[in-house]
């Protein structure tokens, strides 16, 4: 029963609540913040699966542990646990601690509420305008709407609904069986997001029409123009175009001028997922590369990639002034959106989403934005693209690595081709350069001295994809990445 | 140039992130972690938008501010914020604090990964798996499959596009153009992300048949017949019933075992939607409110509801061990889900689901369930419901509160009718009685005394629903709570 006594001691003891948090942190803080980002250690600590499993004692039982082993959980946890922000991680789109990030994170965390109502975040609410406000700014527009999203995929995925819902606003009710067969077009380096969405979405994988993309991986307008032709001769009602600013593999930036123009002359909605490039909008001497972009009608551009904000900051941005996230999206809940509260409902906007809780996506930014400044950014983002040059000049001076191509963005890409030196012409080079990569992940990753991802591409064999992310990186670890391929490649 | 320093100081510099951890640390255990859980200091500071805008000093600049003012920013969220860890903080169905489902927080939030690979999520990957496991053995299940999503409404919209691809695997790939018009069933007092889903799968909200519930708020079975009848009658093929486990409103239950024998009979998928309810599985004495969840074929379960782990932790369960997630969600993503992995590539768990990116959202739970037992969370379950009880029995003793009906669950709805006692045949009594929650509500905010959600609800005018979810709860918060509201009332 309950009596005076609140329902489990330790909950209703802030005493015995900081004690613990207070070991925990001490923790994180010396096995995150100062041996995780230290290139002393390693990486990683690879365990199979099986013994994990033992390592971990997962199993969730009837009785509760002490407070010892709770924290002996929390080291392992750690322990075992990829360091994403060590400067040897090179291995995905985010990397590195950002600490005014953490820190925003962290209170974030402790504050725990929902971003739907004024009601139960006011400073959330106006955080987030603000926020959106810049990076609508610095798309190039003075006004717009947007929210943050549980990701770049669900990003996208609202800026195809949005696109369809402005056209039929029909479809909302009456599902897609009420229209025509839609079109929407992407280039083949897209995001796979695209796809997955037009499935869940109820388009089904065929609407994606598939553009071709030139060598260097960005969309061909002309080619976009003929596959408009072609859906339209098919019967099938094109809609929207999403075109990429910083492609996953290659760091492709598509050409939004001219594909502004081809969705203008056919009265296309236009999407740029920028998950990935949005963040060089930053850059005075690199935004060149998303000319065109306040052209777009949506853009998604996720700051927990290369402003390393942590997961997950993504940003959805609108031009539109008409309210039409909240029409696309509302459905007036009397229970949670009130009409007869005592401020203005406006400021609850929940409705303009199809989650209800919403986790608070913008304080991260916001602190990290307040201690750096755009300056701070600019300048992070700037010494990226330095950084990837270095390591593209680097590359060339060494015998047995090969870029892919010319980097115009901090992907770069490569092949690393210990024995098979001047065997380009042999049948089974292809082949066995496919394995190569493959062979020096597998021992990276068991000696825990770096992460770096690979990949097949087109026709192109096994490649490593180096991202320049991290704002801790140096030249050292460049020259690193480099070293120790060449070491763990010596046999091969 | 990127030279041999660091990109950014602060980044590269371990003992200074350290030293600003550890002040927003100190900030967070003295403003949350003390006061904002002490029933002696107010739930939330209220301010009007525009002032607490100037308040906060919101802007983003090109100069970033010194370590000062970032501590200075962190205390101001925090003091504008709600506080919803507060035990007079009644508003929502989440509330409270539990240490270690922080500490969870805090160590996922330090260790930033993605849930996609087992490569960079080891831990993870192994952890969610052992607690969907163990949350689909509460269900009745002994295998199956399931995933952690960005909330309930997405697991539920998980829960119909696996229905729809189940029975129209086609429909992943041509769209719903090629299936026949589609209907779903739920009550009307299910939640309203049932229609926000169905638009958004391009069903339209025209598919969802909305089925009467009776007086308690619980679905008709009787009434589900009647309209599977109209709307095979209509040229439909129903494919889904959702059940509710935990109204939103009313928290009432849904009859599974009599929806189940229905959807057994028409061979329709059954969803339980338990986001609020789940949590109820964890004891003996009430779980068979959700009698019959397993003969479900999906369960959408909110342990950051009941259960207090912070948002966000949604679980949907699948009864399914066909590998049905992955193949109507997968995309074979090159980049990311290489084949010539060196461990077995099933761990790699990313193409379930229609994010890229997603956090991780098992640790908070497997820690607090660690430290608690299950014998913990379901103490927690039971003194919930104790307390609400005595809440009830509370209510009836007072003149002035009048209960909507007599609860099966931890949602306490009632009226507070300060003057309006006896005056129920009047003929403006309840657009009267409507205005007082409004107006007490206006008060205990602006006081900052407490907070607790109201609404109207079909034809009833809006009355309070109390939410008992805040593990430390004691009876003397309920009596607060009372009397609180008499004092705020006693004009009225």
């Amino acid at each position: 029963m309950a009596d005076s006594q609140p329902l489990l001691s330790l909950d209703g003891d802030p005493v015995a609540a900081e004690a613990l948090l207070q070991d925990v942190f001490g923790i994180v803080v010396d096995e995150v913040i100062r041996k995780g980002t230290s290139a002393s250690e390693k990486v990683c600590e690879w365990k199979e699966p099986e013994e994990l499993k033992q390592l971990l004692d997962l199993e969730l039982r009837h009785e509760g542990e002490s407070q010892e082993q709770i924290l002996e959980h929390c080291r392992a946890v750690i322990r075992y646990s990829v360091k994403t922000c060590h400067p040897r991680f090179f291995n995905q789109l985010f990397s590195g601690l950002d600490p005014h990030a953490l820190a925003g994170r962290i209170v974030t965390e402790s504050l725990n509420t929902s971003q739907y109502t004024y009601e139960i975040a006011p400073v959330f609410v106006l955080m987030e305008e603000e926020v959106l406000k810049k990076l609508r700014a610095l798309v190039g527009w003075s006004s717009g709407d947007g929210v943050f999203c549980p990701g770049g995929s669900i990003s996208n995925m609202y800026a195809v609904n949005l696109a369809r819902y402005q056209r039929y606003p029909d479809c909302k009710q009456r599902g897609l069986r009420a229209l025509p067969p839609l079109a929407l077009f992407t280039s083949k380096e897209c995001h796979y997001s695209i796809k997955k969405g037009a499935a869940f979405l109820g388009l089904g994988t065929d609407s994606v029409r598939v553009v071709k993309a030139d060598e260097r991986g960005k969309m061909i307008p002309e080619d976009l123009e003929r596959q408009i032709s072609l859906a339209k001769a098919e019967g099938a009602v094109p809609f929207l175009v999403s075109a990429t600013s910083g492609t996953t593999v290659l760091g492709a930036f598509d050409p939004l001028e001219a594909i502004a123009d081809v969705c203008q002359h056919h009265g296309l909605w236009l999407h740029v997922d920028a998950a990935w490039g949005g963040s060089v909008l930053l850059s005075q001497t690199h935004r060149h590369l998303l000319a065109g972009i306040q052209r777009a009608d949506s853009v998604a551009w996720n700051p927990h990639k290369l402003l390393s904000t942590g997961l997950q900051c993504s940003a959805l941005l609108l031009r539109d002034t008409s309210n039409l996230l909240k029409r696309c999206h509302g459905s007036q809940a009397s229970y949670l959106f009130q009409q007869d509260k005592f401020y203005d409902v406006a400021l609850d906007t929940g409705d303009k989403v199809v989650q209800c809780g919403r986790r608070v996506d913008c304080l991260k930014l916001w602190l990290m934005w307040k201690a750096q400044g755009e300056q701070g950014l600019q300048r992070r983002v700037d010494q990226a693209f330095a950084l990837a040059r270095y390591l593209v000049e680097e590359l060339k001076k060494r015998e047995g690595f090969e870029l892919v191509m010319e980097p115009e963005f901090v992907n770069v890409c490569f092949w690393f081709v210990p024995s098979l030196r001047g065997k380009k012409g042999s049948p089974d080079y292809s082949e066995r350069l496919s394995k190569v990569a493959p062979i020096l992940k597998e021992r990276m990753v068991r000696k825990g001295s770096m992460m770096i991802g690979y990949q097949p591409h087109g026709t192109r064999s096994n490649f490593f994809r180096m991202v320049v992310a991290n704002p801790a990186l140096t030249r050292a670890d460049v020259d690193f990445l480099l070293n120790e391929l060449e070491r763990l490649g010596q046999d091969l």
